[in-house]
């Protein structure tokens, strides 16, 4: 395992994919309360709101305000997302208080893009120069790729390693053309699909057409595997993970049966503490704010630590100074 | 990973393990419907009750009942457990039914030994010969050794697999005193204290010492590790774990706070399959027994799969013959 990297970078995504899937009407207040435990664990990023249409996103109609709401910690970067130029225009009129980023999401799977977006991966494609248009006239020349369903996809089944390669080659190509470059590179493991053999394929592949290229995995824990993958990518070198507290995103045990959270931030954390790799973050905060967000949402939420908690509790019990 | 095996067994433990944390009385025919169910799934070995006191187990007082009352398959080995001497004198009558294995327990925290059994090592090494003379006198003239908390525990810390070997070491030297022979060695998580890299330095230690006696892994998934503690452990060629249905065996989520199951049978069915590494097992039957060991204690368990799904049934879908 000598390729474990010595230190990984974590963005915090609970608030942003959490939220969206609660059905209840969770208070702003209560929203605030979470980003600013967040805020208080060392991680340094967090995507905490969508600037998407309250039509669609009812729960996510407070963006705007959640940005004036939380309070800033120094040395944070506080992310969001849009999906269309109207969102990011809401976005970058808050760009003093919130960390822009020049995303382009394609997918692995033709057929989940059409669910997803409504367009092919090539109607996507066609978008692009838009997008990279938008994004120069920002101050930003690049793009960070994100391809979802990269390792699978509920209604075409396997995605191949090299169908990845030929979507981001395809994606790149768009870019350069319109004066943008690739940034970095997301993997999603949008429905669960992957495993630890097929995550070091994937990244192994990619790696090989793009060895300078940063990469970064998005990983649900659908079929219990996330922590397995996570582990897998380490070794691989990757160095950089979404996360949620407590597993926000879904979850198996109450409202949203068959739905899935994404791997959990305190539960990696853990994991990168026990094996020797630097997060940066406090593992004790994460839980207290995992414990918060169960709170916040109000239903029981997947993550371990929170009910496990940290060994390094038990170390300092069990040998006393 | 060229180590990986290409088959793994499998031991079912979710009934044995699992009964005894539930606080509301589950009856009888409902215990025996989920052995029937995973009767059915293709599991070789189901450890399914416990020869113990009713007085400090009461779940566990129809142990001779549930032997008479589930429905035997052909090609699976019945077994269930017992403490002391009255406990397997119990058992040994019911012989023809079940598949008895000479089981003597160590662990590698003195504190927790006592704290589990009111004895130290030493104490219980004490009875090994007791133990031996009962194993030979029904034909067993070895001991299958489990080391509890072989990991790390949670009122002495980290274990040291050099400690291991050495409660180990004395073991064998005891049972070789009195004509029994180590058999297989078992080491269990008991606390959730393992991570992958130390699964492969404990396993790699133990083999480097006994090279040729079976190693079988017991995982807790009380800190969210245990499906990469098995990856781990099958990258070292381990091919015999425990693993109880649907994640039984404690719940962070509803009644039992803090305790926490082992690993998922059908998770570790699905890495598997996902994999390339044989089980025998039918996920979907394996599943179907989760769902059902669900209703049968009447509040969520942790399995994943039981909502995410088999993958090999999108798989299915998404290429129609």
């Amino acid at each position: 395992m000598s390729d474990l990297p010595k230190s990984v970078k974590l963005k915090e995504v609970g608030p942003r994919e959490g939220f969206q899937f609660e059905k209840g009407a969770i208070g702003l207040q209560d929203k605030i309360s979470l980003v600013d435990a967040l805020s208080d664990t060392g991680v340094k990023t967090i995507e905490f709101t969508s600037f998407v249409s309250p039509k669609w996103v009812p729960q996510m109609a407070d963006a705007e305000q959640m940005v004036a709401g939380i309070k800033r910690a120094p040395g944070v970067a506080y992310e969001a997302i849009w999906l269309n130029a109207a969102g990011l225009e809401r976005a970058a009129r808050l760009r003093e208080a919130l960390a822009l980023r020049p995303m382009f999401s394609v997918a692995g799977s033709d057929t989940f893009m059409r669910k997803n977006t409504n367009r092919s991966v090539d109607e996507r494609l066609a978008e692009l120069p838009g997008w990279a248009e938008r994004y120069q006239k920002l101050g930003m020349d690049w793009l960070d790729v994100g391809v979802m369903a990269a390792f699978g996809c509920n209604y075409e089944g396997d995605v191949e390693p090299r169908h990845v390669v030929t979507v981001l080659q395809k994606t790149e190509q768009t870019a350069n053309a319109c004066g943008s470059r690739l940034g970095g590179i997301g993997l999603a493991d949008t429905m669960g699909w992957a495993n630890p053999l097929q995550i070091k394929r994937v990244v192994g592949t990619v790696r090989e057409r793009w060895p300078d290229t940063p990469v970064k995995l998005h990983l649900h824990d659908t079929r219990a595997l996330a922590i397995a993958n996570i582990v897998a990518a380490l070794e691989m070198g990757v160095d950089c993970f979404d996360s949620a507290v407590a597993g926000m995103g879904g979850c198996p045990f109450a409202a949203h049966k068959g739905a899935a959270g994404n791997v959990t931030t305190e539960d990696v954390v853990f994991l990168c503490q026990e094996m020797g790799i630097e997060t940066g973050i406090d593992l004790d905060a994460m839980i207290a704010a995992g414990q918060l967000a169960e709170r916040v949402v109000g239903h029981p939420l997947p993550g371990k630590l929170k009910s496990g908690g940290n060994l390094a509790t038990y170390r300092a019990r069990a040998r006393p100074a």
